[in-house]
């Protein structure tokens, strides 16, 4: 047994796996029985102690963030928080800007990278009191090139990505919540192989600032627990809102109480057929506990509108990939014909040679296809709360590098196809750490229509209240 | 009289003015007759004459240019252009990033701020063999502070803003075409106040790259002729996309020809009652002459349609300043932070005061009137081919700075009232070098819905070939 062996839990399981959280913290602080500062201090031995094996962060401002800490411990005191998320230690996935810290993107071109501006998003949670404690891991740019983060169940397998780090420094209890981001699969992929709670946000919901290159790119949180998910969303939105033309995310400033829908759909995408047994077992006792308390579930085979859909949904991973490599073109090419050794040829195929292939004819007849999606979605509005869906199409798979001699592999971090609708829709999306596989996490999802971000939060908070946790 | 004085021109006459043209000179290009080496040697020279005081250009890249154009030489020579607007001297606005010339975007924060890499707009110019001359003068970050340009018709007068040096480099005859950009009016009104052919598209229709800041801002073409404007356009448009998730401007690879239009509706606008007598008189013989040939003129007290949609237009300017002015707050404001004294007290005042005022909930509200807005646009859409109005309220106003012991001025680069529709709406918009008032110019601009750029361009071309140029 290694070292990184040792590290390895006996195990994951959904009903026993307890994640950090901070909302149950705050009646203690205004009391003075508890402190940020001390909760910051109790993440900062959780980090040296998984830190070395996890590696979900790039850079730690433990100075700056004991000062953040020490300031909300006063204000909470004086019983004048600035939010509820006010002294909430929190992780910034390494794309997004941090005005004292570098962003590095994960991508050796951009090393040393640091320009001295908050992300809006970053800014939002810093006027909400939150205590910006550092940068997490992030896979090359955001793209396949995986990263040095693995994952807190198991050493051995991937953490997902791009979110690698936000999403393992929740898993590994080091921090309540972290933002993350998703334009293919990045958080909610992630969010299922660490047993997170994940919110990819309608798009265009939470302002991403600098960071306005993609089409199909949110902002969204991962935390332990539904509460801080909400909470550190609307912290940012009721700050710094949507993005340039867009409504900021909308609900209660107070978490969606649990809502049991009428009716689900279920998703099965191209991905159904590569889902595990297992996985699809488990998801299948969570779906007969669903119809069992009352909810009619909707099928394929059942109905027409739920067949369109699932047969708009063929090929969609292919036409988010044009899409996301065309729309980044426009950010990286000059900096990868500068630094031609400054990224992955993984990600050049990605990024470069895949937006080369497609042009601007191409891109636009994309949108074209991904408007008919959308309408095959929308026909579902009037009828179908939610769909619920894996998350992944298992647990998170083992990662060690290409083998040599073979084509390099195309998902290093796993495979999206479960989270390509969402991104490319633009739907609120919700996972639920519902699913224990073979001592590993996997997620239930629920997604919406556009803009029903409260409902869609609503529905997964009751999944995870109503259903017990299965594990197979 | 004065250095400054002596290059006043005797008066602008829309009917006698010849603009610097592109396009009449390919085919001597093939010939071997002139090459773009020769036409780069002949904008240089008048920009030797006119430049001191002028002043259009922040950078010329001089060394770079003449090897550019060789290389186009040589391409025509060979009867192998990259495009119809291979070879062709062109000035890029300088809130664009340009890989081999700093962008400073005329904000002291930002001397010296050089990127190394290429805006979209910029990189599909180099594809088709355009001449990247330089950098022209933009207003400081393309807001109300003004810039060192001079009108080339009137040194004491503003040339407009912020599109600044784009406007007057055109009309100083130093190159054919500039690229501008306009979020209240920054495009249009400097084509106004200097005679040039001005094209701002629909909303998304060009990709604007890194400038995503902002939900009404659009990259544009000044020229001195309809089809060089349209060329340049579809040059960029064909190669690098609309912006994410929006589709390219569409319309004919070759300038649409002149089409008139069925019927027209005059828009006033807020800014009807401050258009200068003179102005409003040479405007309504042009609508003279349009009756006159057979166009049905619609005004709002004859239509029921446009008199809502006058209304819906009142207080769109203050509406638009909110808008812009939170949009660009992500983009700016650590900037400002880190250097207060690196802008202006106006510039500080409209990007960050007027956000701070604003807040997210009230950026939502203005997005939600604009919504009304366009919905009254759109009710025009079935029954009105284009709308018409001036495109400034008169000819390009005095600007010798703001006066000791008063209030600073609001709009030192002139009033956008006229252009500020165009903007909120996205709406593709053309202005004509139609009036010359008082020997200065003033612009006629034709703006339809959004997605129809190649209707209004060929109704603004009509407008060009069919109307007798009005000086008053």
């Amino acid at each position: 047994m290694d070292v990184a062996d040792s590290a390895v839990e006996a195990g994951y399981d959904p009903a026993g796996f307890r994640a950090l959280t901070f909302h149950t913290s705050t009646q203690a602080f205004r009391a003075g029985t508890d402190t940020p500062r001390d909760y910051l201090e109790r993440c900062l031995d959780t980090i040296a102690a998984r830190e070395p094996v996890v590696r979900a962060w790039v850079v730690l401002n433990e100075d700056a963030a004991r000062e953040q800490a020490d300031a909300s411990t006063a204000r909470w005191r004086r019983g004048e928080p600035l939010s509820p998320v006010d002294g909430m230690p929190i992780g910034i996935k390494d794309l997004l800007e941090t005005k004292d810290m570098p962003t590095q993107m994960g991508c050796a071109a951009y090393a040393g990278n640091f320009p001295k501006r908050d992300n809006a998003a970053v800014w939002a949670l810093r006027q909400a009191g939150a205590v910006v404690l550092g940068k997490t891991v992030t896979t090359e740019l955001g793209g396949p090139e995986p990263s040095v983060t693995t994952n807190p169940f198991h050493p051995r397998r991937t953490p997902g990505g791009s979110s690698s780090g936000s999403a393992a420094a929740v898993a590994a209890r080091m921090v309540p919540a972290t933002i993350a981001t998703q334009t293919g699969g990045s958080l909610m992929r992630p969010a299922s192989f660490n047993g997170n709670w994940g919110f990819k946000p309608s798009q265009g919901g939470i302002n991403r600032g600098e960071r306005q290159a993609s089409s199909m790119t949110s902002h969204g949180v991962l935390a332990g627990c539904p509460e801080d998910m909400w909470l550190v969303a609307t912290a940012i939105a009721s700050r710094a809102g949507g993005d340039p033309g867009w409504p900021a995310l909308s609900g209660p400033a107070t978490p969606p109480p649990a809502r049991a829908p009428l009716t689900l759909a279920v998703m099965e995408t191209e991905g159904w057929d590569r889902l595990d047994d297992a996985s699809r077992g488990a998801f299948e006792q969570v779906l007969d506990q669903v119809r069992a308390r009352g909810v009619t579930v909707l099928r394929r085979d059942d109905d027409t509108a739920v067949e369109r859909f699932e047969r708009a949904l063929v090929g969609v991973t292919a036409l988010a990939s044009s899409i996301m490599a065309w729309e980044y073109f426009w950010a990286f090419r000059d900096v990868v014909q500068a630094n031609p050794d400054g990224i992955s040829a993984r990600g050049k195929r990605f990024f470069i040679d895949a937006a080369q292939r497609l042009g601007a004819a191409g891109y636009e007849n994309a949108l074209e296809v991904r408007a008919a999606v959308s309408a095959a979605c929308a026909s579902l509005g009037p009828r179908v709360d939610a769909v619920i869906a894996p998350t992944s199409r298992g647990p998170a798979p083992e990662w060690l590098g290409d083998v040599p001699g073979e084509p390099p592999a195309r998902w290093p971090t796993g495979d999206p196809v479960f989270n390509i609708p969402g991104s490319l829709l633009g739907a609120p999306s919700v996972t639920v750490p519902l699913l224990g596989v073979g001592g590993l996490p996997v997620g239930v999802q629920v997604m919406g229509q556009p803009r029903t971000d409260a409902r869609v939060a609503a529905i997964a908070r009751w999944l995870g209240e109503a259903i017990t946790p299965v594990s197979v």
